[in-house]
């Protein structure tokens, strides 16, 4: 009882940090997408292609354990990337968000990418004051990590399948997986690429460039 | 401050039915292995292979957040295996261990394998009572993840790097990998295997083999 109590005194604390870095992006007119996916599943090669392919004004913040390896990745596009070493934390909270954003020119950015610590489990519980949730799965992991994992795709409004250049040296069921995700979160939003073959990403650029043209136009 | 002293004071309730936990492995001469790695790094089916072609008497304990599926295959092989679904929980704990073995013939095996939740952060830090922790990373989850999640490379006595089978579809350098793992702790036992194509495994057996030799003969 006592746990449950301070999980949920941690949680609302983050929350209202979270409520706050929400209003700075709104009033910055950024786009938020708090990136999840197990370690190695490719979040850094999705933003990696993103930043060579996409026209567009766009930051990163990207998590991890220890090293800045992806963040020196992400920056070596000419993206301005933050690099927070949690050394040690399974996730990324709110505050360090605040924290990283100070830094930030998030009046000329139209997107801020978020990638989180490479963990399918505890950062979905931790509201980064993000637009939206972005699941990465792969293809080598296996196709049963929807059902095995629920709490992030309840949660995520855009899912990658990544690695499909993969398939055809794994058995995975590509349609299961996308079945799964939609009866966890109907209206889900999937992506399925090869970062490293560079395929597949028109589709999520075209998601990009409609979000864009929503956020300019204002809510309706 | 507050918060630091409650993760001791979780961990240090932890430590203490790990021991008692390690206490009743002893008594009972079941060498206990802690088993860790990424969501789909192939923890299951390392068990499996080991399962289905070693001959030796053992259980195991499966932790998953969610679905008994991994447990499932594991007993489709003939062993007796427990389910722990965490529920949202990203690490095995002590508590959840003495709760399982109650229901385990302890007395009449030679090992123990415990698989966690798939997740290279937070298991690392718990203790379950094991006598090793074994660590798992498999080749498309790229070569880099010794450095960026150390926590649990600097504990674990033995790692694999399974899914060598994709060696020729991935940019990995595996002796970057050995030379990693070896200077986070020197005298890491390394067993590259292909769970999937089954190869790489007769060393492993023969360090299990060695191992079960070493309790049989009891302390030098």
């Amino acid at each position: 009882m006592k746990r449950v109590n301070l999980r949920r005194s941690v949680q609302e604390s983050n929350d209202a940090v979270a409520a706050r870095n929400r209003e700075t992006f709104a009033r910055n007119g950024v786009y938020v997408m708090n990136i999840i996916g197990s370690p190695g599943c490719g979040k850094t090669s999705i933003l990696e292609y993103t930043a060579r392919h996409f026209d567009g004004r766009f930051a990163a913040i990207i998590g991890d354990v220890k090293t800045t390896l992806d963040a020196e990745r992400i920056a070596a596009c000419g993206v301005e990337a933050h690099a927070i070493e949690t050394g040690g934390g399974c996730h990324l909270n709110a505050a360090q968000i605040a924290s990283a954003i100070g830094k930030l020119p998030l009046a000329e950015l139209d997107f801020l990418f978020i990638e989180n610590v490479g963990n399918l489990v505890c950062p979905s519980a931790f509201d980064l004051g993000e637009n939206i949730k972005v699941a990465v799965l792969s293809v080598p992991e296996g196709d049963e990590k929807v059902r095995k994992y629920p709490d992030l795709f309840v949660r995520a409004d855009v899912l990658f399948i990544n690695k499909t250049d993969l398939l055809e040296h794994c058995a995975y069921d590509i349609d299961r997986v996308k079945a799964d995700a939609r009866k966890a979160r109907a209206g889900v939003r999937i992506f399925t690429t090869s970062a490293s073959g560079g395929t597949g990403f028109e589709p999520w650029f075209e998601f990009l460039r409609g979000t864009r043209e929503r956020a300019v136009a204002g809510p309706q």
